[in-house]
């Protein structure tokens, strides 16, 4: 008998027409789909794709306690996996719905470790966080030769120096509860003017503005970019321009 | 009379059923696209979406000749931004084709600047190539805190070894013709192990092979990946994983 395929399927930074036409045939002809799940309340993976979702599927939700980010809850991810391999045991492709791109800062990397020796795996790459909070912002990331560095938040205020010092521009991911800090630094380093917040990319309760005038508080997904290598006709263009376009 | 729209449409890195939902929308209600190209010979970015162009669509190419990167053929994209202008001046919407993610190192900033002062405009993204090229070598990218890098080939070995040296993970875009210096680095700083090498990442005639293995020539499209940042379990993992998932 034929096992399943896995499929790591990227459905986007969160608009469901963000889903690419590949991901999308595919949720349509899949029997299983998996994906991560809060402790309590939905998937935001699975919202994503809700309505392209076959009404028959069966689903497979791995409710993933919050713990300390460096030990992730590796007994959740050891009994999604077995679930999911009793699928593809029996010929049935499972897809697993990885929000953004499946590689790219992705819960995936856990059920890819624990099945995609043992069974047929594809990665179906989606429209990852980076380029949905640059298209936001509405200003060009990276041109010619320009250095990019992604940074997540959590990182200490030295390696974050060090970096955004050597790079022409910058990601910061996951900024949540280390905004304030972040914005210390950033007004330390006279980057200020030439930074720009956004949570929520692509969803209809985004947010875009200036770093000067984010929010207290942000939520995890959410992002600054920090634009230093860009021409003269940036360094004028206002950074809330991606508010009114 | 209401102005047109322009569109920086991402259409993903090569495979047509890597465009999403939303940019495949709006090509079906676009009247005009406008593109870059070689001096001779197809465009890129519309060979991506060749099958879902409408059959009236109005098309405007932009030759862009081969010169030295860092100056770019401005008076290519002066004319090209004067014929799209005319149409949105007439109301009609004008949908730029950008491969990959029209922010994430594209030529589309200099249509951008030259007409998203006076123009709405709106940016859609793209799966950029950074994603394309991680799925297609088929091991995680980045997790948790790990510190990624972009870096463009033809940057000399000294900037390459430091940003190499403080990251965790690192892609070397535009590696074309610096294969062999790049691969002669990353030799001496004994990395050869941990690196993979994709180019034309999701098209038919993707190669995708441990760095040891490339080829002697690459095209301008080709991408080498460094992970560096990983856990065990990928150390052991064989970097030519995605040459026979």
């Amino acid at each position: 008998m034929m096992v399943g395929k896995l499929y790591g399927l990227g459905v986007g930074p969160g608009d469901p027409e963000l889903v690419t036409l590949k991901a999308h045939r595919i949720l349509q002809s899949c029997k299983v789909v998996a994906y991560p799940a809060p402790d309590e309340g939905d998937s935001f993976a699975r919202s994503i794709v809700e309505t392209h979702l076959p009404e028959d599927v069966t689903e497979i939700c791995m409710r993933v306690p919050m713990r300390v980010e460096r030990f992730p809850a590796q007994d959740v991810y050891d009994e999604g996996a077995v679930e999911i391999a009793e699928h593809l045991k029996t010929g049935r492709d499972v897809a697993v719905l990885c929000e953004g791109d499946p590689f790219f800062y992705g819960s995936f990397m856990y059920v890819f470790e624990r099945l995609a020796r043992d069974y047929p795996c594809e990665i179906v790459p989606g429209v990852n966080s980076l380029s949905a909070c640059a298209s936001s912002l509405a200003r060009p990331l990276t041109a010619r030769n320009d250095v990019l560095t992604v940074l997540p938040g959590p990182l200490d205020d030295n390696t974050l120096r060090d970096h955004i010092n050597s790079s022409d521009s910058i990601a910061i991911m996951k900024v949540g509860r280390h905004l304030p800090r972040l914005r210390g630094l950033l007004a330390d380093m006279g980057l200020t003017a030439q930074s720009g917040y956004v949570e929520r990319a692509s969803l209809p309760n985004q947010v875009v503005l200036p770093l000067a005038d984010a929010p207290e508080k942000a939520p995890y997904f959410s992002m600054i970019l920090i634009y230093k290598g860009q021409e003269d006709w940036l360094r004028e263009w206002p950074v809330a321009a991606g508010g009114h376009l």
